[in-house]
């Protein structure tokens, strides 16, 4: 497949505007073939337009077919073969298995969404029956069934190229409760997004969807973006980037006439508790696996630990074998020119707050990043916000608590993340049940005993957390109840049977689990 | 039980402030007894501060005692006795039959909500057991269930003093959720606020609850409010009343540095629908129906059919038979006189739009209002948007559509509603699937040959709806889903099961239905 930088709107090609910019191989800082164009006011209209009466047609269609759509889509992507590997690994720096890994993920949420739209528990489909004898008034027949909420506009991520871009997880939960996506590429990666983009085409003209269910504009910069989200077609957003553009886009979006949710997952330290017991027993394999979350994909996953609490003597060598875990180590190629540069102004910061660097040095190369570990006593810690600042990159600070009091005062000033975890005997987690009581109200995950990093898409998953992790903790960017993200409740009062979506029909057809006076059951 | 007037916060009366207020009877306009103090900044801080500590002590308390407490509030408001419905009936204007009403659909609501959190389908547990087998990846034990958001503010609404105020729907449904419960009383009926927020605070003594779980602040101004939500402890706020305030407290708190939701159900003005089937077969039941829902209460009820579309001869007909089922009806007392004089702007932004009144006289009185119909073409109301602005009280506009396009077209340029409803016949209804389809688009609630005054207290309800309706159209303020505003999904990963909460140990010791490897069950 040939890329042509364009943008695809209502199942068509377009490239109206004038602006256009290139991918960089992050590797060697080469650009990529193929000029991207950025989409225009008009582009962004039509978009927002086309999405606009998609999602009025796709109401009507059957719910198995957005469940053949969604599995369409992971085929197609499939379909794409290794010219999507090429164009992912030269455009992100990522290595080949990564990419399998992505690929894999991206098209197993994909097909988990088609079974989450087969399944219709999110429907979450309630029928209270008539009572017209009641006094003093007659009682209604009332049912209620989630519809989704409209287009939706998804932006890419730069650190998932597949598995949250383009037909990533929020394009797969968005089309999943029935709304057309829009996604905004990512300008580090917009050559995997035109691929995996045309994938997405080519599996809506398969399934008959509704032409305008998806598109894909590009833009190197935030006009566009912010024209986007303002559009009033526009129902929800969903982003995973930095705070700094989360906070923007919730702020555009609060501000408009009609607000709209933001589903801006953000930064995240994601802090990390060594309890004495867990010390004493297997510090070196404890240290060994931190140091080893950390570097994982040079430190560019959300959940890398960059916060760690412990106290006593054991701590101290814990924090030895952590920094020889980290030094000596290959450095790793960051996605891009911008986010290196964003890792060591991180560096500076940490430091002149007073936290020791293990090492000073970086590769002298626009992306390339090594291993730092960061020391600071508790006091000082508990003196510095600058402290509780995401580092995105493979960096983590080691903060050597005076006492356990000291420890627990550090986690009840801490602000909202993505994921806190324990290390502990089961002991030190019976000793310690106010530490996690505290993490529970800080944190949209507690992980025991293991890293924060490798994130498992599955039902019980929350990818999500208290701001600033997210700007909505009621919600999960992972797993399958990010749906729930893109629906709201419509209740229908005294319908004939005929006219109910068959959700909510008497006779159940779809055999529903529906919650009926009350009581869960599946029978009519 | 004598007022006082004084703040209650921590379990304590408090009285810092000096500006006092008093309430009004707005039957003849006479300052009823006992002066309200305005909380201070100082107070403002306590209440969150009590809150904050409430809320880490409650979520060590078992689900039943959290029920117990919503059951005494119910008690301990029926214990009240005859002081609460005069104080009521004197602060509102609203006849002894509604203060029964109200009083046993807040009671209801209380029990309601002790038999959610008994019943525990809120906290939605779902497990997913670990594989330690899995290649490439052992999988981890993940499971997740909803802990509250922490302390939520509500606001008493005007026109419900019981059943959206003090101890009405947000604030059951917030404790239900482990939220505790600061109220901003309204200071049209503080003394209701008062003697109910006292029982509040005996039924919190019966059952052991912390002092600080529920806190009652006055305050006759827009300053304390403010100072409120603004209080980095509040983590959610409930809000039932005019588009102009709710839209302020969503502004507010979309600033903050934490950003929170807010639950703010506004205006709506609840389109109503005549289809030809109907207006040949029972077009004088359906005008003297509509007459009824206009009046009721007189027209302060947030559902009040405000706009009713029709088209054909019939349809002047009905509306000849709407205006004389509201003539010559006696005046009803509005709530204060605020209310009024927003109706006579209301009144008077209706006619300089264009539309028709049925009457130009309003009683030359501080607060009673009599009912009026307004008329336009539907060309009129196409070009005009004032007509889609909620005028509060008891008034309708008819409007004379052209055709079947024309009321498509207006029902296409609607906004947000927590109602829209459809009178015909069967018929009807299968001939306009596309005015169906566009209203669940619109609405909350779509309602079939009914009235949307009288909102039923259910499973299935839903009593919100896109915005401007309310500024969070994924929830509802009524039913046993309000419960789900207050709550956030949190992760659990490989605990060991001693160290997990109740709902979630394998061995089920709540009997709940959970998630279990993607199947409900209650089964271990």
């Amino acid at each position: 497949m040939n890329l042509t930088g364009r943008q695809l709107i209502n199942g068509t090609d377009s490239s109206e505007g004038n602006h256009t910019f290139q991918a960089v191989n992050p590797s060697d800082g080469t650009a990529l073939p193929i000029k991207f164009y950025s989409a225009t006011t008009s582009e962004v209209d039509q978009a927002c337009q086309a999405a606009s009466e998609a999602f009025a047609a796709m109401q009507k269609l059957p719910f198995e077919r957005r469940a053949a759509f969604l599995e369409a889509i992971a085929d197609e992507i499939m379909a794409l073969g290794d010219a999507l590997g090429d164009r992912y690994c030269a455009e992100s720096g990522l290595p080949r298995p990564r990419f399998e890994g992505e690929r894999g993920r991206t098209c197993a949420q994909l097909r988990m969404f088609a079974s989450v739209v087969r399944d219709g528990s999110f429907l979450e489909p309630r029928i209270d029956h008539a009572d017209p004898d009641r006094a003093p008034m007659p009682k209604p027949d009332v049912r209620t069934m989630m519809q989704p909420l409209g287009p939706a506009v998804v932006f890419g991520a730069s650190n998932f190229p597949l598995a949250f871009s383009t037909a990533g997880g929020d394009t797969a939960s968005a089309l999943a409760a029935g709304c057309p996506v829009i996604v905004k590429a990512h300008p580090a990666h917009p050559g995997t997004a035109e691929l995996v983009g045309r994938a997405v085409l080519a599996a809506a003209k398969l399934t008959s969807m509704p032409d305008g269910v998806f598109a894909l504009l590009h833009d190197d910069g935030y006009e566009m973006a912010q024209q986007l989200v303002q559009n009033c077609a526009v129902k929800a957003v969903g982003f995973t980037g930095s705070f700094r553009g989360g906070r923007a886009l919730f702020d555009i979006c609060a501000a408009r006439d009609e607000p709209i949710p933001v589903y801006a997952e953000m930064g995240s330290v994601n802090p990390v508790f060594v309890l004495p017991g867990a010390l004493k027993e297997r510090s070196e394999a404890i240290a060994n696996g931190l140091a080893g979350s950390v570097l994982m994909g040079t430190g560019q996953f959300c959940t890398c630990p960059g916060m760690v609490f412990g106290s006593g003597s054991e701590f101290g060598q814990f924090c030895n074998t952590v920094k020889q875990g980290l030094s000596g180590k290959d450095a790793g190629v960051m996605l891009h020119q911008g986010i290196k540069k964003s890792f060591e102004a991180g560096i500076e910061m940490l430091k002149e707050a007073g936290a020791i660097p293990s090492s000073t040095e970086q590769p002298d190369h626009l992306t390339q990043a090594s291993g730092v570990v960061f020391e600071v006593p508790g006091d000082r810690y508990l003196q510095g916000e600058a402290f509780q600042e995401e580092v995105f990159g493979p960096s983590t600070l080691l903060i050597d608590c005076s006492s356990r009091d000291q420890m627990l005062e550090a986690a009840e000033g801490l602000g909202g993340h993505l994921t806190a975890t324990i290390h502990g005997t089961e002991q030190d987690l019976a000793d310690n049940s106010d530490l996690v009581d505290l993490l529970v109200q800080k944190a949209g995950r507690v992980i025991f005993n293991g890293f924060p990093t490798g994130v498992e898409v599955c039902h019980a998953m929350v990818h999500g957390g208290p701001y600033p992790a997210t700007t909505d903790s009621r919600t999960t960017s992972v797993g399958t109840m990010a749906i729930n993200r893109f629906v709201r409740p419509v209740c229908y009062q005294d319908f004939p049977d005929a006219a109910l979506p068959e959700p909510l029909k008497e006779a159940n057809p779809l055999n529903l689990l529906r919650l009926v006076d009350g009581v869960r059951r599946r029978t009519p």
